[in-house]
């Protein structure tokens, strides 16, 4: 199966070595890296086993880049204002498009500027970091969990077996959406506050107040989840938290973009949410409060 | 007319050296710029005129000095835990305990700490700064607005006179209640965004989103202002867009306070009508979220 791995940073390099190490045919995109991947390779240190790519196919641009099986989609949503541009040469009228970003609303988009092109979306557990050009940390989990968007159920079990014949944990959620809300669940809280406040989890959930404020936050998403038809566990609200608790402390991936002065993923992870919230009459107004103080913080 | 500043800071300073210039006996409670100003004097320049107090009568603690006809509390709410301790030397059966303070609900705690003692109230509109031990500098504005919580309204309008006197300009306020929420409703927004931010009232004002919060924050005070009895302008809100709009760049007392890392006024600013609010079924979703992050930010 020939793939494009559009973005090969700390989730894009991880899978899409994996990928090639299998013997799968991969196009890797990359941007900033790109000098430096070409003169060295790629190297990722990872739990599963470090590889290094010594060669690969390497470009700094789709134009060149040949038409593929799967479109997969790593970098993160503050680039994807360029994203139709940058798919546009890699497609044919079967090439799946998979979004492995956070948030809510970007298979939407794509399905918009493809109408007709198979769209699936996945989400990543990964704990993984870019520690230096062409130079990958994979430090903890690392599956994922794909769903269709509008996508024959026998396009993603192939891309499933891929990956899993990769070595990467995979399974299929029952509903995109659903997985996505209840990731919204921690993402929500969490990023936002960790980024506006500048602490990480184990401060937040150290404070009365602001742990209180998870818990409502935690609440107003379940809600939106539900007033547009994801019915999540009525526990899982509480279940995070104890998660969260017994964590190490944690500092969220808008945290660490904040601090690297990186462009926050506000659109996808709180715009989008409450825009469908809205659209459903379901109001959130604490993580709009969240919102419109992040979007300060990116002026 | 004897009185007590308790608190010779940026606005008890400038008060107490306006009412003793004017031939009041006034006793000045210092904490930290004691030992400065009993060796130097009290240094005021201000629009008014520059002020240097030679000699005064000055206190490190309340032990030592008379009881007084006024016993008015200029501190910053952030001491209250200390208040009715300090003011028990200070009272006899009539003297007037008149609380100059940002927020809302200390005079209720000081009527129940002290019951029956006749109990006021006001609101300072001053731009004043402490720049120095022992000097302040007074820049614009500097008029108060007095309220009666527990008090005849004979000693409210003779201590008004006095104030006058000494050159401050002086109003009583229909309704102390109202007048501290109708303040809220621009505290409320500007306070807790900018120290949250760490952004002036021009930044939180040029960026849509924070925009459209502080509106909404705005509207939230406006209806629990409502909900516990006090009217306030159907305008109002607009109103103090506009006005602060015109301003030039500005960071309040609370921003101020978390650079200089003083406690901030979490209490009487935002815990106090979240509480009133929440015992007249009156949600302020917005104001808690500020809330909750304030709080986290003094952990």
């Amino acid at each position: 199966m020939r793939w494009a791995i559009i973005g090969t940073g700390a989730l894009g390099g991880l899978y899409g070595a994996r990928l090639q190490e299998a013997g799968e045919e991969v196009h890797f995109l990359l941007r900033s890296d790109y000098a430096h991947v070409r003169a060295h390779g790629l190297q990722v240190d990872s739990i599963w086993g470090d590889m290094h790519l010594r060669s690969g196919n390497w470009y700094d641009g789709t134009r060149a880049m040949p038409t593929v099986d799967v479109a997969c989609v790593c970098w993160k949503t503050t680039a994807n204002a360029q994203l139709a541009e940058t798919l546009r040469p890699l497609l044919r009228p079967d090439t799946l498009i998979l979004l492995l970003q956070n948030g809510i609303g970007a298979e939407e988009e794509v399905a918009a500027a493809f109408p007709g092109q198979p769209v699936a979306g996945g989400l990543a557990f990964l704990c993984s970091n870019r520690i230096a050009p062409g130079h990958i940390h994979h430090l903890d989990q690392g599956r994922i969990m794909l769903g269709a968007h509008a996508c024959p159920a026998e396009r993603l079990q192939a891309v499933c077996e891929r990956f899993s014949a990769a070595g990467v944990p995979v399974s299929q959620a029952e509903s995109l959406s659903a997985a996505r809300w209840r990731k919204l669940v921690w993402n929500i809280p969490y990023n936002g506050l960790c980024a506006i406040l500048q602490q990480d989890t184990s401060r937040i959930m150290a404070c009365a107040a602001t742990r209180d404020l998870v818990a409502a936050l935690m609440q107003e998403v379940h809600s939106a989840a539900a007033a547009t038809g994801n019915i999540l566990p009525a526990d899982l609200p509480e279940q995070m938290l104890r998660t969260t608790d017994a964590m190490p402390p944690y500092r969220p991936s808008m945290q660490l973009d904040r601090e690297n002065g990186r462009p926050l993923e506000v659109v996808y992870l709180y715009d989008r949410p409450l825009a469908l919230a809205h659209a459903a009459s379901c109001a959130m107004p604490r993580t709009a409060t969240l919102a419109a103080q992040l979007h300060a913080l990116e002026q």
